[in-house]
């Protein structure tokens, strides 16, 4: 067994990028105030940070390094915060809530919520073209990285599955649907973060399919524990959701989710197999994300 | 006096842009289809194109060629089509109709119009960094460029606008707040959109200098022009609006922001003067804008 302490590794990194989206803020003027104060709130609220670390932990695996990684991994929490921003409105998910602390359009009002949002998706890109960055990472690579992130988070990822999530809304849905949401709508960024830090690491193209298959299997897992986790708040007590969404264990039953949840960390760990003791950190999180929920 | 025509000019450049638009939006697989509708209609229900022309005029001023300039005026168009569907919802401006014809949540739903919106931003940013668009320009000129785009799509620029502009509603506002609300939320991407033109076109320091003066004293006229054909629609019987906006005739009232837009439109075409008759499209731009309202 490996001694690899999970905890430490993800406490660790969160402290970095804190640090680091601290940072990139601290660089503007912060003007207008209240924009800039959703904007911190949006970014400080407790996330896991778990798309950044991906990027960070799947780079160092294949030796890239964490400063040139940086600017990227805070791009892909900014694209998660904006995301959540937006389907916490009321013309979404119309969540109060999140993380049990109230969500940015119960503090700030739906319009600087909404502007909040977009500003922290077009921030992302102005991070990821700053000078400095280009002075890092050859200039075409960068674009490339680009290209994969507004893919990821566009209509063919992130967006286009909150498109069909809210169109499920109150439907009696399927296996395939939750999954066909779940694999956009959660696991395209997770996806792209675990592969944005293996371009910048200097993966190879073998290496790059396991990297991928092991987000894919993880982006999968997380979603379906999250329903898990939902429902266990639920019984406990929790504020019960108004709108029917497709989760996981709504179609198959709360039993059968729990074990699809295994059979997915299982295939996830399968494919780093060959990476050894340098892939660690990737099993970590993966157990970290899955053991929450069974 | 010059003999061109602007009307014709300006027709067939919105025709390129209308058809690189189609070609681009072609290229994907178009699913989910609700989005790619709310997209579509966002797209295609009747903008004059301003941003983009105002990018090709600029761009062969200086010898760019229109194929290397599309994919950035396209991306600008697009980031301004975003930014309209979002100021419409119900969460910002609330209106229901938008160049005559329903706002696009009127259609497609609150939710549907918020996605489509955050749908454009990013595919915006897909686009500029096609491998395609890397062949034709130096991808170091292409990270300057997204950079400034993003710049002048956030915080710093329309994103900031729009917060300001939410924040004054209803309260007395003044002239310095009506100016720094139009200089971001309607310059911030009219000047971007000249200077981009101009960066891929070669401009050197002193004609980028000009350019982007010219392109200052453009937005400011546009939007004040707008302003006052606000005034003109509602006198008309048009619908009044519910929530008192901070314009400029309402500060300084209509003799006074017709005198200021001539005075805006004499000091733009100064500024574009050394460049003689190659200037005539970006000359007629400024008229046409100008000349609609006094």
């Amino acid at each position: 067994m490996s001694a690899f302490d999970i905890q430490a590794y993800l406490k660790e990194h969160k402290a970095l990028i804190d640090r680091s989206l601290d940072r990139y803020l601290k660089k503007s003027k912060q003007q207008p105030r209240t924009i800039y104060k959703a904007i911190h709130y949006g970014l400080f609220s407790g996330g896991k940070r778990l798309r950044p670390i991906l990027t960070l932990a799947s780079g160092e695996l294949f030796g890239g390094q964490q400063k040139v990684l940086m600017p990227f991994a805070c791009a892909l929490e900014m694209i998660h915060i904006y995301s959540i921003i937006h389907d916490d409105l009321p013309a979404l998910d119309n969540d109060d809530l999140r993380r049990g602390e109230p969500a940015s359009h119960k503090i700030f009002g739906e319009g600087i919520a909404l502007l909040a949002g977009d500003a922290l998706l077009t921030e992302a890109f102005h991070l990821m073209t700053r000078p400095q960055v280009a002075r890092a990472l050859e200039p075409s690579l960068i674009l490339k990285l680009i290209h994969e992130i507004s893919h990821g988070a566009g209509v063919g990822g992130l967006v286009g599955g909150q498109a069909v999530d809210l169109e499920a809304e109150g439907r009696e849905a399927d296996v395939a649907t939750v999954e066909y949401i779940h694999v956009r709508k959660t696991g395209a960024l997770i996806l792209t973060s675990a592969r944005v830090g293996a371009i910048i690491g200097g993966a190879t193209p073998k290496e790059m399919r396991r990297i991928s298959r092991y987000a894919e299997f993880l982006g999968l897992a997380f979603q379906i524990a999250d329903d898990i986790m939902d429902i266990a708040e639920h019984a406990g007590g929790g504020e019960v959701r108004e709108k029917k969404k497709a989760t996981y264990p709504a179609v198959v039953g709360l039993a059968a989710a729990k074990y699809r949840v295994q059979e997915l960390l299982h295939q996830c760990l399968k494919e780093i197999d060959l990476f050894g003791k340098d892939a660690d950190p990737l099993r970590g999180i993966a157990r970290y994300v899955v053991e929450r929920a069974v």
